[in-house]
């Protein structure tokens, strides 16, 4: 992780799984951010006890209330980071809130379809455009030519099983509301790659790997192969590694390339 | 077009564009199908009078209103293609209605986004769902094995513009919410065709080429590369010649496999 050094990290769905990891590992670094920006839809609530804890340990750590899939939420957020970051920019926005309702073909319905639509792709669009001035204020200030994630970055976490060439463990669930949000996802990375490039910002969409979270279909019965840690230790190590070459592409938590 | 040969089938957003030109062709043929079933929002409305025209001289043309961003109108329609069919199957459902607003990417909102959604790929979905007996019904009618457009399949107008790989025609138009909507109709493409298999309905995702319709932007300054007849002429002749092999697959209106 020697090569990911930020001043300022937002992470989105950051009280629990893969979110709360990222905001554990950012604290944990050797030189860690100056700010971390962990959001949660109840920072009040239980399910944000961990994070509570941790915020009371660490005051480069702020717990900021988010609804991604409310534009005025999102707002109040970027207007909230920018106070706080007092002129200086953010440099990297991880969208990892993210939903999955376990469905077959045949169960989904328009409503299904239509919220996990908008957390998991209207969102991260909605969150690429509030933090866009921060982002390319980051960028501005770092020097050196080129994109990377110590300067300006937006990171999508996707999944394998947004990719329409393999279709990733259909026979473990169809959840096809949830693939077709996160291959959305995908072309929304490539767009925002695409558009954000001029402002120095790099954009990647990444797959965890099969995480043992909540979401991952962790239980008592049944442990996906991937613990929290050694995937957002994986991430961080192929975000730390990435450049201009890799902006708009699809990557694992290994940094392998994933087919769309 | 000899190979194409249907008892039925139905095209969604058939009043004008690329919907308008199957109807015509279908009706052209040398064997006409025996139902021919042309749903728009408002059968009777001035956007409709050449579907019109046409019913009233090709008594195999049957017009059906249909919002494909409404479940209850959804049922409905299926239910009354049913009533017609009296017992037979549907051959080939066409979902071709959809939308775009022109926009870019920092002028996208949560409405554009969902909006978008909801017509151009969770209309399908539910469209998919509520025609499946119909077509299971068609498929175990028809003699021989494998899977074949004359027998029982669903025809989704994808575009070449939700190809990831690609970005077509970035340049022209960023339409990030329209790209996000096909990149996951293509996905939706690929897990009907999974799922539906089994019951004898091959999938496809079409591009029709840049065609000289409303939504290509065709205008007195502007012509898009393509007519309607070209464009639907060629799919029909790449949708007969489609077997168990093509099943899940992006093809333009020339039979070429497209990037996902």
């Amino acid at each position: 992780m020697a090569g990911l050094r930020v001043r300022s990290v937002l992470v989105t769905g950051a009280n629990r799984g893969i979110g709360l990891g990222f905001v554990q590992h950012f604290l944990k670094m050797p030189n860690p951010p100056q700010w971390v920006f962990a959001t949660c839809r109840d920072p009040k609530g239980q399910r944000a006890q961990e994070l509570q804890n941790l915020a009371s340990k660490h005051p480069n750590l702020v717990i900021i209330p988010l609804e991604v899939s409310d534009p005025a939420s999102i707002k109040a957020a970027a207007a909230r980071v920018e106070e706080l970051l007092g002129g200086s920019g953010l440099n990297i926005l991880i969208n990892n809130a993210g939903t999955a309702k376990p469905s077959s073909l045949d169960k989904e319905t328009l409503e299904t379809m239509t919220q996990t639509y908008i957390t998991n792709t209207a969102g991260p669009l909605l969150l690429g455009q509030a933090f866009l001035p921060l982002l390319k204020k980051a960028a501005q200030g770092s020097p050196g030519s080129g994109l990377s994630c110590s300067k300006a970055a937006i990171v999508n976490m996707s999944s394998y099983a947004g990719s329409i060439e393999d279709v990733y463990v259909w026979e473990f669930g169809q959840v096809v509301s949830y693939r077709c949000s996160k291959a959305a996802l995908n072309m929304l990375t490539k767009c925002q790659s695409l558009a954000y490039k001029e402002h120095g910002v790099l954009c990647v969409a990444l797959h965890p790997g099969w995480v043992q979270t909540e979401m991952g279909g962790n239980s008592e019965s049944f442990k996906p192969p991937l613990t929290v840690d050694a995937s957002v230790q994986g991430m961080l190590k192929v975000l730390s590694s990435l450049s201009e070459k890799e902006t708009g592409t699809f990557l694992d938590w290994e940094g392998k390339i994933l087919p769309w």
